[in-house]
């Protein structure tokens, strides 16, 4: 074991000479900075460019960014310039955070100079030949990516791919084993999501200390949207939305991290609440076969304590990329309920991007321009 | 005018002397403290006997009681000894907010008695000859203290009255116009409620600071049946609980007072959405007729911005008594979605029980015993 | 008794057709909102103009401000229409809480164009002629509205007064009966500041849950030195600043309203903790003898629960004009240590400028201009 | 280097068999929780007894243990039966976090019976022959173990040491080198506590939400007395307290994890700022010499930023072991000003006995008895 031990740092040293140099558009918001904190030693992708608003252009990465993570900002950005998020950057692929309507044209602008875009945003989400993409759910998606192609919308190499809202991602990786097996046909989704999801400086304080507002600007309709493509069948050149019903309502409680859904759901078969609940546990997908970096070895946890998932105990799980399930039991509306919680940043935001990149490299879409 | 304020007033200092005279079962809980604060300077009531468990016994009140709500302890009960709850106490009818587990004994002896008990506690709720009461909503259900009597279960003048759970209290005020106009024949409710429902001490900081949870004991099961049984119909000796399906996903979030629910309704048929929002609009009932002391002039409050109702700004709505309504919209899964809003210690529990006490001292059933 | 108050009915009737006409030169903020809360029914003034910057300009109130408080906007300031903090504005006097930037000219400019201008703002505080005054503490400063007429520096009838800082008027009414009786020789205060103090959006949501600030902007140099001017002096001319060594240190917490400070002071004989006592409880001045609208019966209230004050309970307390001591005790460093709570948008902020008015109007220094 | 590595790991797995075994008393509270997750891996000592109430008596860890912290409860820990903390456990030294009442005797026994004893809890830190240790501030106090065995108090190899109170760590550990280098005559501490302080369920959220609590039982007494005695100097057979004039004020706040202090201080000659800070900054003590495990590499970290150190940003410092100092400034009553903050339930619990372990361990005072 010491030998391969060994080998395998010799393997590592290389390959890090070799890691792809990542450009961060929006690098100084909440979701940029968990880009650097997750991509610090991270073993295929290094920060070498870092864009935000003119606020911040040419100024020291250390000077323009407040960090509100915990922990320290990483050494290697702090001296970084901050660029506008435009052309030319000097790196391989840019993940984007940039708010939704500075992300159209600026990453559409990244694709066509030949740029792979891996982009939180939600500019591009529900385009037709763009991905929508969670690894664990629709991989087969990324054929979309033929589709850019062909239609030389953007320069060799250059396309977009997307993953979905912080909310759509807990609820989608939850349905997903479930629609695979048993087919969903409606889903009632009520959230409770932290105030990370909103940014920085976003929700005042006076409005969530001792409160909970039952809004937030667009979310029922992207969650209503996205789940119903993300669950969607890959046809020729697009993707065929799933037939289910899908139903949001949000709020936004006085949480840091983690968003929270309460779901309940109906299926087209008679289903045990055992075989749920096993459809939940043993879920695995392409990234955990790849042994993606930031795949976690279980996507969903199930917690059989009656108050279980919470956000502060259960957001962490997976280093913030699994989502925890609890509370399943028979509804009388619909025909089961439960309750799905995830890391909103994480797995809700950056390292959903990362992931997606993850994969994308491991399936040859990525490479170095060195 | 000023003639008229003259005669008012003599009116009222008569009316004094002849003020019933209240006991509190569980008079130094948060709910405890609620009814007494809510009957400083009440026109019909004066508290006159403070019942605890054995740690407060032979107290008096200040000392006994640790006093949670904003403003002073009002002055009159300071010096009253608090007595355990049991026979005799010296009062013409009691307010029970005792834990379940003691209040069934407990409540049945003084209804034994003769006394009227007009209880928030859970114990007797389901039972088929106690009135689950809304004056608002089911004033009909009175009629069920005939069974009471005639079943000779208590002594002449003794009967219980019970209201329903705090989070069941805003749902089912919020369905009653919608039920009796459209009939509801499904109903989703997903809760967000405060931690002060939970009593004192009650939820641990560090559980609810940062977090949520998913879970609390046996609420979901008491909103879905109660719910039934408040807009169930009135049959000689019994109440047909109504033919709704129910559904109920039930969390505590950081709020200290105010329970909101995130409600889908379905119809038996075709609403508009004008018709909706005009069924709450409109929506008075008994209580304002009757002009009782502590009934709201509006039950339900509609409010027309984006991110209404919200727990801080809206639970003192009609002085904690009214509820209110908001985000009104069309559902993908069912007809119709909406957020509802409560005063959870005051329109969910004691100014509930007070608003029962004020309908039965205007229909004759309390009398003083003086 | 009754003839009484039909008497006392006639003569508010008969006032209120010449109550005063204000105006509030920064209506949509936090301060501004509390000002027309606390003006709703106020015996001497009634609102009549409002102003703001100029995103309000020339919008309805009801349209220009997000109302951030309990209960509703009151009905007649909803359809006043929002003008720039400019002259003229249709009132006897205004109320400003415009920021300090913009309040330095716009509230001159009032003054030089005959208002009585009535502030909240810092900008004029610690000029040598404007008394930064607390009713009860020292009234007799009103003397510099002499100095102002004398110099001319504004024309007949305009003139401005301030009232401290939110912290420093808790720290400095504390203070008061000490300094008078015993005389202060040093005082440290150690804040813990609510977060509408910061005015909204304020403090960032992101900021505060889960943690403490331990910096306001400018906060302690304020305390510090409007401390020893409040508690000055007044010679011919001037005030001579209290010879007080004053350190202050702030905290922002997650706290929605009140303000407490954890004080030790030091005095220049030897006090027994009775008097000390005694001194705070027994204190009243000149706006609790002239009974004005505003003035607390007890300015100062003592706890002697060994966990109060607290910012929930005991905010309220005098319609939020009173402070709260409590925890009084001997100190191994300075002399004696007590912590003190005020609610800091009502005493420590717009019921304190409204007080200060009330007495400008028993004093004689504000006259209607219809 | 990679041949160094082999080295380490053969060392390392050499090492692992002879692991200390640990026992760890009230091993189900916040305290215990925090020993079993920071000695989860361990190089020197590996948990092999749990103690705690009768109500854990008998029960496996996971079942007496609701776990309240991130990531999951240790597997190795999941299938220990809890016992009484009594007499014998099979281990060769226990950590004590038992509630004082309990503590004094138990500890004893345990001491007696030949176990050292590290202790948490507040019962023996004052008596005259028990070393109050933080092992960078006064390791040399260590020789009263000589005292403990002189006076034959305890069997051979048992004695007790302990560590301060959660809040005196973090001021003892900030003014070590100050008081080293320039003598504190004088110190006036004002407490901002976290709610795990108090255990679980410790705090109810209806006193901490939206609110203060300026009362910690007993915690001005401790944080006084304590602070002398650990600054004090050794003295044969005997600690010899710090003079030091010491004030403490204590406040809880609504903060999950992390105690900040706002200190000011009098020194016995005159100090620049610039000695101030490089006093902080530079110190380092025998901990970071001899590279115990849990010895962070800087005790004391400063930061520059006007608005730290803030408890969720700055308390995981150094894997919560350093305590992070902000906002030094000159103040107008003492010398200086400054704000300390700490892990409460690590450096200021947990952390703190390990390290304590680990400076016995390194010194000889603790040995295996398989």
């Amino acid at each position: 074991m010491l030998v391969t031990e060994v080998r395998e740092k010799i393997k590592r040293t290389e390959r890090d000479n070799w890691k792809l140099r990542v450009g961060i558009l929006g690098a100084t918001g909440t979701v940029g900075q968990r880009f650097i904190q997750l991509l610090e030693d991270h073993p295929e992708f290094e920060v070498t460019a870092l864009a935000a608003s003119d606020r911040s252009e040419g100024k020291l990465y250390k000077d323009a960014c407040a960090w509100r993570l915990n922990g320290e900002m990483p050494e290697r950005v702090k001296s970084l310039r901050v660029a506008l998020p435009q052309l030319p950057l000097d790196c391989d692929l840019v993940f984007s955070s940039l708010p939704a309507d500075v992300a159209g044209v600026a990453e559409d602008d990244f694709a066509c100079a030949g740029y792979p875009v891996i982009s939180n945003s939600s500019a591009h989400r529900m385009k037709e030949d763009v991905p929508l993409l969670i690894p664990e759910v629709n991989h087969d998606h990324l054929a979309l990516l033929d589709v850019q192609r062909k239609q030389a919308r953007y320069d060799s190499g250059g396309f977009i791919v997307t993953n979905p809202n912080c909310s759509t991602i807990v609820l989608a990786l939850a349905l997903a084993p479930l629609h695979e097996r048993f087919t969903v046909v409606s889903v009632i989704a009520t959230t409770l999501q932290a105030i990370s999801g909103a940014g920085y400086p976003g929700v005042a304080s006076l409005d969530i200390t001792d409160n909970v507002l039952p809004f937030i600007q667009n979310e029922e309709e992207k969650i209503e949207q996205e789940t119903r493509k993300i669950l969607g069948n890959l046809k020729p050149g697009r993707i065929d939305d799933a037939q289910i019903l899908t139903s949001a309502q949000c709020h936004r409680v006085n949480v840091v991290d983690g968003h929270l859904v309460a779901v309940r759901v109906k299926f087209a078969r008679s289903v045990q609440v055992e075989e749920l609940r096993e459809a939940f546990e043993s879920f695995t997908s392409l990234p955990q076969e790849l042994r993606l970096h930031s795949a976690p070895d279980r996507p969903i946890i199930v917690r059989d304590e009656l108050d279980r998932p919470q956000p502060r105990l259960d957001r962490d799980a997976g280093n913030g990329m699994s989502i925890t399930v609890g509370r399943i039991a028979t509804d009388r509306v619909l025909d089961y309920r439960f309750v799905a919680l995830g890391h909103n940043t994480i797995r809700g935001a950056a390292g959903a991007a990362i992931l997606n990149a993850e994969l994308l490299a491991a399936r040859g879409y990525l490479s170095s321009h060195r």
